[in-house]
C-alpha cells in the first residue's frame, strides 16, 4: 500500500463517526512501520509498554482527523522489535496492574513479554507462525502435509519433540515417515505445528505466572501445548485489549 | 523429467563409451526415487552401505545397456532416508575400512552417518540446506539477507547461536539487528548460515572421529564450525567417493 491510500482507507472505515469537530485517531502496528503510513519510533525497553505523548503525528487532507501513530518496542540485545503489541500489553495491565511473568501473544511473530512493575523488562519474537506456514508451502515437507482436522495426538507428539530442542533436526523424519511407512498428512501437519511451538515454549519457566493473550484456534494450541509441558496459563482476548489499551492511552493523554 | 526422458538423457551422456556388447550403467540416488526412472528400495538399518546383488534392473530400449539402480538406505525410528550417499559411504569404507564414528555429507539434505564395524548403524537428514534457502528466499529475512563474501566472524557468531540451542528463537533478530541499529545484510546472511549449521552441529561429540564428505565452500564452511566447536575432522572428495563407492560394488557383483 503507498503511503498516500491510507487516509482514504481510514476514512472509508472510520467515515460514519466523524463529527464536524477534530477526531482523534490513535493507530498502532504495521501502520507506524517504514512501509507503514508514518514511520514512528520505537521506545528501548525496559518501559512501559505505551506513555502518553509518545505518538506521531501524521499530516491529514482531511481536516476533521487527528492521526496519531503510538511508538512500537525495541530491544538492543538480543535485538528484537514489536509494533502493536505493545498496546494489547497496555491494555492487559490495564485490566491486572499487579501481573507480573510472561505475556504470550502467538501469531506469524509470536511474543514473548516479561512483566515486572507494570514495565516489560525484555522481550522476544519467534518466526513460528511464519516458519510454519513457509515450511508447509515452500519446503519438501509441503508433500507430507495437508490441511484438515486438528489431530492432537499428533500435535502433542510434535510438541514433546520441540520442547527437547529436536525440531530442526526432526524436520526431516515428517517426510520420511510418509516413505518408510503410512502416514497421515493431516496429522502430519498437527505435529509439524506442535514441533514448532514445542520449540518456542521449550524456556518457559512453568514456576512463572504465564498468559496467552490471543483467541481462536492458534490460542487454542498454544494453551494445549503449555498445559502439556506444566505452565498453567489462562488466556485473554487479544482484539479486547487492543481497545483497552487505545482507551487508556487516550484517556491519559486528555488528562 | 517424465520416466520416458531418462534412457534418452543417460544415452546422450555415454554414447561414445557404449560399444557393440552389453554395458553395465550402475546409478544411485534420485533416479531412484518414486518420482525418478525406477522406483529402487530401501535397505533397512542396520546394515553395509551398499550389498552385492541389491540392485533393480531397469528395462531399457536400447538393449546395449544393462542400466541397474542401487537401493537407498531406510531408519524405522526416527524415521528417515537416504539415496545416493550410501554410495559414497561404500567409496569411503573402500578406502577407510576400519573407520569408526561418524561420516558427515553436508547440502541441501545434510546427513549424519553413523558407522561401526563397516555399517551404518543410524543416520539422521539435517534439512539445513533447503532451510536456508528457503528462509533466505521466502521469509521476511530476505530483506535483511544478501548474497556476497563470506563473513567468517558473523558466520562464527551464529555457529555459537546455533549449538546453544538458540537458532530458531534468534532467526527473528537477523532482522531486527537491521531495524534497531546497523546491519550489514552479507554478514547477516553469514550469521543466519552459521546459526542453521550450528544447530545440526550441536549435538555431534567432540570425543568421536568426524569425517565431512563433501567439496567446496559449503564444505569449507563445515570445517571452520567443526573446528569452532572442538571438533577435530578432516574431509574428503564427495565425487570421488562416489566413483569409489560404485567400482567398488560393480567388482563385487562380477566376482
Amino acid at each position: 500500500m503507498t503511503q498516500d491510500r491510507f487516509e482514504p482507507a481510514l476514512i472509508s472505515l472510520v467515515s460514519e463517526w466523524l463529527g464536524d469537530g477534530l477526531t482523534t485517531v490513535l493507530a498502532c502496528g504495521m501502520v507506524g512501520a517504514r512501509q507503514g503510513w508514518q514511520e514512528a519510533p520505537y521506545r528501548a525497553v525496559p518501559c512501559a509498554p505505551v506513555a502518553a505523548g509518545d505518538t506521531v503525528k501524521v499530516e491529514t487532507q482531511d481536516p476533521r482527523l487527528d492521526v496519531r501513530i503510538i511508538a512500537g518496542l525495541s530491544q538492543a540485545a538480543p535485538a528484537d522489535v514489536m509494533r502493536g503489541e505493545e498496546v494489547q500489553i497496555a491494555g492487559f495491565l490495564s485490566q491486572q496492574p499487579d501481573f507480573e511473568g510472561v505475556l504470550l501473544l502467538p501469531g506469524t511473530h509470536s511474543k514473548h513479554v516479561e512483566l515486572v512493575d507494570g514495565h516489560v523488562q525484555r522481550f522476544a519474537t519467534h518466526m513460528t507462525g511464519e516458519h510454519f506456514n513457509l515450511i508447509c508451502a515452500h519446503s519438501i515437507l509441503k508433500h507430507s502435509v495437508a490441511e484438515g482436522d486438528h489431530d492432537p495426538v499428533a500435535f502433542a507428539d510434535g510438541v514433546q519433540i520441540g520442547r527437547a530442542g529436536n525440531a530442526l533436526k526432526r524436520l526431516f523424519s515428517i517426510r520420511a515417515e510418509g516413505l518408510v511407512g503410512q502416514s497421515d498428512p493431516v496429522a502430519a501437519r498437527s505435529k509439524l505445528s506442535g514441533m514448532l511451538i514445542g520449540a518456542e515454549l521449550a524456556d518457559l519457566d512453568p514456576k512463572r505466572p504465564t498468559m496467552v493473550i490471543g483467541s481462536g484456534a492458534l490460542c487454542d494450541l498454544y494453551l494445549a501445548a503449555l498445559l502439556q509441558i506444566g505452565v498453567d496459563a489462562a488466556a485473554r482476548d487479544g482484539g479486547d485489549l487492543v481497545r483497552a489499551g487505545l482507551t487508556k492511552l487516550y484517556l491519559t493523554e486528555q488528562a
